[in-house]
């Protein structure tokens, strides 16, 4: 997506050789312009599998999934939580992940009740590094027993190899903006 | 907004005399039809104020931070981190807050370049309870010296007095569904 890729370059920044910094527009001050376009390219590519659920995960996954979900006839958005509130009493299916950027373990929860057999879902993220986050989300989906149609992250760190594990996995990834490597502090999209 | 309100005693559900359960479509599922329609209302409440900026915190006010900012030309959002990721390396406004349904305490970060003296920021929450989280927004606002224009959420429990709290500091505020009481199971709206 070249209008994403252009944002990167102009406001992202890459520190050392594995981070790319995008929270003035995507992970900490939102810019609600380019998640509406994000929205819009999500459901291009991914029109005409029968996604009728967004599963995503907090904080940053959500805005991106919500602006999804607005393009595609408003289908749910359900993100996994990372902490369980005193207000989930109920079964919940769960995975754990580990955070590139935090250094924890999480455990990611859903409620049982939001994944059906009857769901195909589109698992929709900021970010695809190593893929812990992704395919925490993919379990979750299976273990509800509802098809997974893709996966599509805003920025995917090809290198990290998230993507290939997903795809071992029969998921179709479709990132919106792959970035190849960190080169001497420049970004290089693949 | 009366939307709302049919959608609380529609698909919400009130749990002993204190807890509103909404979490499939404002904090776990989330309906993103209802999230625009809220965020056209909240356009509508503080139109003319000047807002800049909307603030909020991680995970649940994203959605409808952004559907407001969607309705408010498109003004950035910024959400406060309840943890702080290896990414958050500068300077940042912080502030205290329990959570009332975790039972927690967080430190809520927003890195300091983002708030700004000439900023007019509206801070938007899911829930107005006691006021802990909301009160440590508006205290990040001041500390960045940005104007308050107002708060808003999607559901006040007004025993809970967290707007009385907000008010007593000068803060407008402006929820979209008020809930007077919950008795004998039944929730009552102001």
């Amino acid at each position: 997506m070249k209008l994403l890729e252009e944002k990167i370059l102009k406001d992202g920044k890459a520190i050392g050789s594995e981070i790319v910094k995008v929270d003035n527009f995507l992970n900490h001050q939102l810019d609600v312009k380019i998640m509406d376009e994000m929205g819009k390219e999500i459901a291009r590519l991914f029109a005409g599998r029968g996604v009728n659920k967004i599963l995503t995960v907090e904080a940053s996954g959500i805005a991106i999934a919500c602006a999804a979900a607005m393009h595609m006839d408003c289908v749910p958005v359900v993100f996994a939580k990372k902490a369980a509130p005193s207000t989930m009493n109920e079964e919940f299916l769960a995975a754990e992940a580990r955070s590139f950027t935090k250094g924890t373990v999480s455990l990611l929860r859903v409620a049982k009740k939001y994944i059906a057999p009857k769901d195909v879902i589109l698992i929709v993220d900021d970010f695809l590094a190593t893929g812990e986050a992704s395919l925490a989300l993919v379990d979750i989906a299976h273990q509800g027993g509802a098809k997974v149609a893709g996966f599509t992250a805003a920025i995917e760190k090809q290198w990290q190899g998230g993507a290939e594990k997903l795809r071992a996995q029969g998921v179709d990834v479709q990132s919106l903006a792959v970035i190849r490597e960190i080169r001497d502090g420049q970004i290089e999209f693949a």
